[in-house]
């Protein structure tokens, strides 16, 4: 099988190509505005598989929550590059890439949204047990159960504001267990069109709101 | 800190590249002659963290043991690539990136070397206890014990061969352990020049073999 993965929902890029017998994996964090130079890095490694677009069996797409601008880019690319094709495209969440692996009764994956709020999912050893969600820090403290469940966070410096948690620094995200889940999920046949692909979008961006607070002002 | 890390010793390309900000770490298994396009993969990588080569402060060298060809190359570029502007280069035993993170008191690593052979190191807890070396089969069952000793493999298959031993086949080496193995070493001031950079040589070649057999025959 011969397919790209992509995941732009946080400052680290991964990245997973396959030519049904070779295969590159990428993981590139705080490159500066990888969104212009995505396509780039994209089509350098596709070259170096000699994979072309239209060999294509699937393009695995990580959906977030994370980053909306990188989220934007990347899906941008990956609708572009299946397009002329129709190549199925299967979505994935890109904190089921983070929980994978870790071997915990009752977690939470957590992923800093807006000043003070949390993306964050429930995980039970590797597997999701409710939907993605956006809490702010307090509604995380109110409702979880610091006796019961592990706090997974991506930064130390996060962990001050859940004194009484046992607190999980993730693990740099890898490109193969991305793989992995996205190679379940395409057996499943959970694929979707380039046209109806989304990100998790749980919150409206910054800009959006300072666009509603200034027109309030405004009138 | 800048600097650009490589090992070519197995059909696993390991590439690290940092910028002082932005890092990428790349994986590729079984590429078509990486040999030809190794160069190039280094060039896009560096050219994406707008990194050259004046700018490195040290460069790693992944010096095997494993494969030559892929050596040969590998060294063969760096030393390209530092020889100007006289760049240190940081060697590292590539068996030391797949032994780095297991948790046992006492384990090989072993890659194959030639038929019924074996590159292999002892460690403990990712420490080092000893010499590479490269023994056969028979071998390495005479002189270790399965009681007390894990043999590490990197193919499943092979554990045919060490019936009354534990085995653990060794998860995919990672760029990040890599990393900080060179880190380590280059904080220790362990540092070569690109003249005195070689692999860790430890058998012929099988041309060599070869060519020596042929020439006796002829005689």
């Amino acid at each position: 099988m011969r397919y790209l993965i992509v995941d732009t929902s946080s400052r680290v890029l991964l990245l997973l190509a396959n030519n049904g017998k070779g295969e590159i994996a990428l993981w590139a964090s705080n490159l500066d505005r990888y969104g212009s130079t995505l396509a780039t890095i994209i089509e350098q490694t596709m070259n170096q598989l000699h994979l072309s677009c239209r060999e294509l069996d699937f393009v695995g797409a990580g959906i977030g929550p994370g980053s909306l601008t990188g989220l934007r880019v990347g899906l941008s690319i990956l609708k572009g590059l299946t397009f002329p094709f129709d190549t199925p495209i299967v979505p994935f969440n890109s904190l089921d890439v983070l929980a994978r692996g870790l071997d915990f009764d009752d977690y939470l994956i957590m992923r800093k949204a807006r000043e003070g709020h949390y993306y964050w999912r429930e995980y039970s050893r590797g597997v999701a047990r409710g939907l993605t969600q956006l809490s702010s820090t307090q509604e995380i403290v109110n409702t979880t159960d610091p006796s019961r469940t592990i706090l997974c966070l991506e930064k130390k410096e996060n962990a001050l504001k859940f004194l009484n948690y046992e607190i999980e620094i993730i693990q740099s995200p890898s490109p193969l267990s991305m793989k992995t889940i996205v190679l379940e999920t395409f057996e499943r046949k959970e694929t979707v069109s380039g046209q109806d692909l989304s990100p998790i979008y749980l919150q409206r961006s910054v800009a959006e709101i300072n666009w509603d607070d200034r027109n309030c002002e405004n009138r």
